[in-house]
């Protein structure tokens, strides 16, 4: 009988090793996808793409390439030599190249190319094929980067991992821009935010986060909005206002950019990012920053309770240009444009004690202090015309006892999107679901 | 302006730090839930609760504690004094305790009691209350600590996290279990696996993996099953043989549990919980598993292609009392019991190159090598009936070619739930999931 115990995990030669020179004038087998086969003239360059970069293989005449094409699963045998012209400065010199699949069809799209010259149609209908260019498989090497960051740094923080149902019975966010569902004969939602959930969890662990799919059945079609999108949430009790949580998103941004510094600067430098400076970001009330963005670029300020995407942008502007920030917190938004658990500030009740982070100009976090009184939350939504009976169960969170606290929610996919320099919040997510788009 | 980066991060006093001595006979100001008050004449003893522990907090006459109650946040000044009769061998002799905010009404359930003598029933629908308990909460402690090492061991391992879409066109595992989705006027499904996605990802990253929700309109009420549920997946590609899958999720288990042991112990012991030794897992064919069983315990085969949860209990009690293991891989499972996907065992195709783990008599683990082969998929898709045109975006993974491989989904709950000795995966979910229950 075979024991599990007696196997071992099996490790593919990292691309550091070969390339770095751990493995230098080894004998070595890699396996890896051709992404591009360049006949150079008795010699053929092999280009193996690896889960971490790509290997140049050199093929002498001798080594068989019949049937090789290029996105067949191969194994090659050679030898690692340093080669400065090399990409890592490290090439394989092949001595055998063993097919392990064929493709059935060759590749849409030239795979191999530096760009991609596609419509969005495109990049977005072939993503199986898409993806396995080098640069737009960078964005999401990336984005894996973030997620790890977000739980590596609250985990240091002592939060506590939550894992919250995305089938509900009411949104937390109300409006119409949600979806619907037939749940055995009763009438369900998919969640707009784990906020109540996450809310609930701050008695019992404190310090709370969850890294789940949101849903929004927004009609309109932008170039920042998604139907489905990854938010990073958190939740922490016991702050003092919600400068603590201002404090916390900043730390993990810190250490967020340290780590993609350290361990992803091959995909940062394949896409020309230089990531933002952590120094001096900006916290400015709502109002002040309209003022002062309309101000400097001349434009009257159309609604002074909401900020349109336009004005997001120049407040952004301002932000770099006279702050020299690529973030800015914009905080104390008014009471009209927050939910119903946002705490209001008592020295005007008109705003509330919230904020949003903007990053190159684009909303990427909305956060704030939460209500944790009972009588005042009910007597909130009452004001609002809305009826306690039907939240009585998140309301169990206040009855039985909430310490003063408040969270935040980052848009992954906006977050990446901005940090990447993408044009639109598609191309920063794998398999967007827009109005139109259910596949792939 | 205030200034973000000028900001740091509020850390509250780790209670590893109070009880292990660190802060021994100096003044702390900590924060926390009072989870129980006790008068033992003269003497208060109020005993904090904080997100990793309960910190024992002794109020002399002179400290008013007059609208004190249990579920008050609260702020304890005082002291760190060893008492080796105080949990974790320290105390808190508090010079003042500040009110941070009220409940509205007494806990429904006696929180502080050892255990909650409850129904299933009141155990889940009070759950903002009942999780507040120090045995309820110690299994989602658990639970972030199986996630935390499943991230940590798979990135070890050079595997990349992905994010994949819960709103689907056609559901990876087919059947009638399956929650349906108006999705802007189109029939859309809520994903019952990140099968065909993970898949499409291989060619990528060659290794990726993702933890979220899963969805199954189960319609019948069982103790082991959840209509939403948390599925730690992984997929990888040029394996050799679904052996290396196998392997994988071995050294995944070793990690895991070498991590719980380490970080989780006051949680595992509260549970009174035994880690699994992982020596000698028995990998046993289907068929195998099912003959050894049946003789030993003296019972007929029903169907020789199913294998029903009292026969994976007996599989189990077999491979305990026998191989001595807890935990046991059963291979080869049936054709006609796996997806289309499933790559069939050349050397007797009624069978597939799968398996399944059972941990203490329970599934907890599926995986298996799938078919990379465009053509080799088709025709199996033909031969059951399907039509390929419908699958045409998953199947741009096998046309532009795709690695030999496989992986697997561990259900989170159910890990959570035998590792943890329940007896229902419901108290393995905060908020579950079930054909009657949204709520909370």
């Amino acid at each position: 009988m075979i024991t599990a115990t007696a196997l071992t995990p099996v490790k593919q030669p990292a691309m550091d090793d070969i390339i770095g020179g751990a493995l230098a004038n080894q004998a070595v087998s890699v396996r890896g996808m051709v992404h591009a086969l360049r006949d150079m003239g008795g010699l053929t360059f092999l280009l193996l793409r690896k889960g971490d970069g790509v290997l140049q293989c050199v093929c002498p005449p001798e080594v068989e390439l019949d049937g090789v094409t290029e996105e067949c699963a191969v194994e090659v045998l050679g030898t690692v030599h340093p080669e400065e012209r090399a990409p890592g400065g490290a090439e394989l010199a092949a001595a055998a190249v063993r097919v392990l699949s064929r493709p059935a069809a060759p590749a849409p799209v030239p795979l191999s190319k530096w760009k991609l010259n596609l419509t969005l149609d495109s990049r977005l209908s072939l993503r199986p094929a898409v993806l396995r260019s080098l640069r737009e498989r960078s964005v999401f090497r990336i984005q894996a980067g973030i997620c790890r960051a977000f739980r590596e740094y609250l985990q240091s923080q002592d939060f506590t991992e939550i894992h919250t149902p995305k089938i509900v019975h009411a949104g937390a966010e109300g409006g119409s821009n949600i979806f619907r569902l037939d749940y055995f004969g009763r009438k369900a939602f998919l969640t707009q935010s784990p906020q109540f959930y996450k809310q609930t969890m701050v008695p019992v662990f404190e310090r709370v986060f969850e890294v789940g799919p949101v849903f929004r059945a927004e009609k309109h079609s932008t170039t920042r909005h998604l139907n489905e999108y990854t938010s990073m949430d958190f939740e922490m009790g016991y702050i003092d206002s919600f400068y603590d949580i201002i404090a916390m998103e900043t730390g993990f941004l810190r250490y967020c950019f340290r780590l993609l510094g350290e361990e992803y600067a091959g995909d940062l430098a394949r896409l020309d990012i230089t990531l933002p400076e952590m120094k001096d970001i900006p916290c400015v009330r709502f109002d002040e920053a309209k003022r002062l963005a309309a101000e400097k670029y001349g434009y009257a300020i159309r609604n002074p309770y909401d900020l349109e995407p336009e004005e997001e942008h120049a407040i952004g502007r301002y932000a770099k240009e006279v702050w020299g920030s690529d973030l800015v917190f914009v905080t104390h938004y008014p009471a009209k444009k927050r939910p119903f658990y946002a705490m209001d500030d008592p020295e005007d009740p008109k705003y509330t004690l919230s904020f949003d982070l903007l990053f190159r100009g684009m909303e990427v976090t909305t956060g704030g202090q939460r209500i944790h009184d009972y009588y005042q939350q009910v007597a909130k939504m009452e004001r609002l015309g809305m009826d306690p009976a039907e939240f009585e169960s998140y309301l169990m969170l206040h009855k039985y006892g909430a310490p003063p606290h408040g969270g935040l929610g980052i848009g992954l996919e906006r977050l990446t999107m901005q940090l990447c320099g993408l044009d639109n919040v598609r191309l920063a997510t794998l398999f967007p679901r827009d109005r139109t788009r259910l596949e792939p």
